[in-house]
């Protein structure tokens, strides 16, 4: 049987770990999505120097700070991508590429997304553009897709892609040793633009075009109203009071994705927030 | 001619501090009040587990941190008693005992004063009983007068009060050695209870009793709403926005003073949010 954490949080971002901290220390059970490289962010931080405690510190140091600090608490990541929430009413139902989890409470620390939608990506959304490649995969059983990745938790997602489709193009928008099945045709470029008529028939990329079916953009945070449907969002961020929670019974959030600024001892203290606040509602019931 | 500071802050607890960081970094002068023990809250901290980065450290240890960080960044403290700020439009307004300081915005982060008022307090309070030494010193010239401290911040007060009254009576609620001048007498016990009439007559120990004209009680802490009149407050915390945006125009406040969780991570991550929000407050005017 499936069990029921306590609370889910998302996101191993400085929001998310802290969270993961208070969680830990309260003793409620919990399970942490993310990258084991916790936010890509963190590591390309040149210098920071407003992190009370650590002057002048590089943001890959500071990364390891924070995994020394989880790994010294027992804490693990789970890798996997979260697709979408759906609040159950007394519960949270999870879902992840083919599986489900549940939770009694969910924190969302997703991030924000930095990069504009391409050309087009808007226009075509549900006719052929998508942002969950494992979820829509049947659709395009005999067909051609594009995968766009961040980051690589898309290899898998195109290796997913590639039993099904015909032909699978993967346009990483990273570096790095591409782990993908040998019929995925690999493409370095950038996208520029999303064309068709009334679905998608091609994607520009700077140097090249492809004829294609579908496009999927894996980006490294998905919007928060996209992924807990009726999440209510001001500005272009999650809206939240000052105990961090959402509009919803049980869903608090912190971080990036509540508003600016977009600093990590500001997004800390929001976890630290978040997580309590979860831990009162769930003693409160 | 006296020197108008971009930023005010007071209080040297994580807020605070952080606050001060984000000042530096952005470039804008400023004067942050406070004590160079931090505040005392985090020395009596026996271990500290969320605050991400710093796994398993002790209060001690972590006062140490933040010290070698505000060192490091070449930031001061200044040990005075803020007692009184005004809004003055454009500015504000900083009554420090005889001096008086001015700043274009303030960062409240004062903290929570725990204790309870005693028995008369409040029904005493301007009838005798006072939370300003030094600011009501003359009234008390050739009169006896009470100072309880909850830190040695008050032997200077209790000092320059015994130049002007009659006997001073100096009950200290902390351990040391307790600097102050011969003429005035050291009470080791507990404040209970304030008697008088129309004005306070005599005040109640555990183990003693004192006639006096005056009792002052110099707490860790004052109300906020007493330190900045007309600063709103709600369930007994300054009422601030995400932004750490007061009711009053180029005042903001971070940390306990403004709610709950009490936590060192939440309230530095609050600090460097109200520092921002100066900062581009400053900007924009």
């Amino acid at each position: 049987m499936q069990e029921r954490y306590d609370i889910a949080i998302i996101g191993t971002g400085p929001a998310g770990l802290s969270a993961a901290l208070n969680a830990k220390i309260r003793n409620k059970s919990f399970i942490l999505f993310g990258s084991n490289n916790l936010s890509p962010k963190i590591a390309k931080a040149p210098k920071i120097n407003n992190f009370l405690g650590f002057p002048n510190m590089s943001g890959k140091e500071m990364g390891m700070a924070f995994r020394e600090h989880i790994n010294s608490m027992g804490i693990e990541i789970t890798e996997e991508r979260v697709n979408n929430i759906y609040s159950m009413g007394d519960y949270f139902a999870l879902m992840v590429n083919d599986k489900m989890y549940e939770a009694r409470a969910i924190i969302i620390a997703t991030g924000v997304e930095f990069s504009k939608p391409i050309k087009g990506e808007l226009e075509f959304l549900g006719r052929g553009v998508g942002y969950c490649a494992t979820c829509d995969a049947p659709l395009y059983s005999g067909k051609d897709v594009v995968i766009v990745s961040s980051n690589e938790e898309g290899e898998r997602d195109a290796n997913y892609v590639s039993e099904l489709a015909k032909r699978v193009y993967y346009v990483p928008l990273y570096n790095g040793e591409y782990r993908i099945n040998s019929n995925i045709e690999v493409v370095k470029d950038r996208p520029m633009e999303i064309i068709g008529d009334d679905k998608v028939k091609k994607i520009l990329l700077k140097s090249n075009k492809i004829d294609t079916d579908g496009v999927f953009l894996l980006k490294d945070a998905i919007s928060p109203s996209q992924l807990v449907p009726g999440l209510l969002e001001i500005d272009g961020h999650i809206m939240v009071d000052n105990h961090m929670r959402t509009n919803l019974k049980g869903c608090f959030a912190a971080g990036d994705c509540v508003g600016k600024p977009y600093q990590y001892i500001k997004a800390a203290g929001e976890g630290n927030i978040a997580s309590l606040s979860a831990v009162a509602y769930l003693d409160g019931r």
